[in-house]
């Protein structure tokens, strides 16, 4: 069964804590192990896992792939969001995470984080759980 | 039971989609809920999901990622495309996505695009269904 | 069942060969067709797939890495490390392979390689098989 979850996002770029979305369907689903696997359905977004504990560490994310990765380039795509596709594809559009007697594994400073890179836009997230 | 998928390339940079041949996998397979196993076997190559209406998107990407990771560069490995492993390894060689009655799940502008950072060579790509 | 695998790392930056490791898990499980989970628990490390055979790929990766990414930037984070979790995230914290035939599914040059971006640690990586 296929999940979708929303995320509104607030600005143009922003990495948005959902750990609270996925261990809420994890629970839901009463599986004790197995796999989530998660798949964000936009190609100006993505989905990743890093430290939630200090905010700062999500703005220097964001402001080092920025730098890199400005807005306007020598691009040709015509929607001036070309970096927000080339930022998707380097972070990724899916993850996999393990299910461990009923808990969600990840380790003591990883989040699960939604990246927006083109909004704010109301997105979503695909969510499946396979027990084993 | 895995399944080996064909793709050649023609030119040493490329983003080729292979939606279609996904999807044909899929149906033939005739698993109704599941997740399909991506994983590209090389070491110069990578597979990611992105839009795939507009080339100049696909353009855009490849364009980006030579202009900040040129072939030349104070490189030691003598093959010549330590480009073509670093670009590998930052999009990355497997993908997971989700099968829901019968279709694989994407969303509306996402096709799966194969990467081809070192050719033209003839390549390939593994594939697994597995059923729920 | 998710086992724990211990990877000592020793510079700040480096890429270590795991690939013995999780052929030894394969070959435990005794699982014949099945898909392999990984997952590094930390947000300072990841984990990839690249070339195994010229030691100067790894190499090639970690330089041009340190190059685009340095240590030093305008970063706000306090702990010095925020290149780490940038990394951390394009590389990305999770993969997938395929086991088929009792065999972990590798291309011939591909090795799985655990990545150390802010050490030297102790580290920790999380494998779960599952059987088709």
């Amino acid at each position: 069964m296929i999940k979708e979850l929303k995320v509104k996002t607030g600005r143009r770029e922003e990495l948005i804590d959902i750990t609270h979305l996925v261990r809420e369907a994890v629970a839901k689903s009463e599986v004790e192990n197995g796999i989530v696997h998660l798949h964000v359905p936009h190609t100006t977004a993505a989905i990743t896992i890093n430290e939630n504990a200090d905010p700062d560490v999500k703005r220097d994310i964001l402001y080092k792939l920025s730098k890199e990765i400005p807005q306007q380039d020598n691009y040709h795509h015509g929607e001036g969001n070309s970096d927000a596709h080339i930022k998707s594809s380097l972070i990724g559009p899916t993850l996999q995470l393990i299910i461990s007697d009923s808990k969600l594994i990840l380790g003591i400073w990883q989040g699960i984080l939604f990246c927006e890179f083109d909004g704010p836009r109301a997105r979503r997230l695909y969510l499946k759980i396979v027990a084993d």
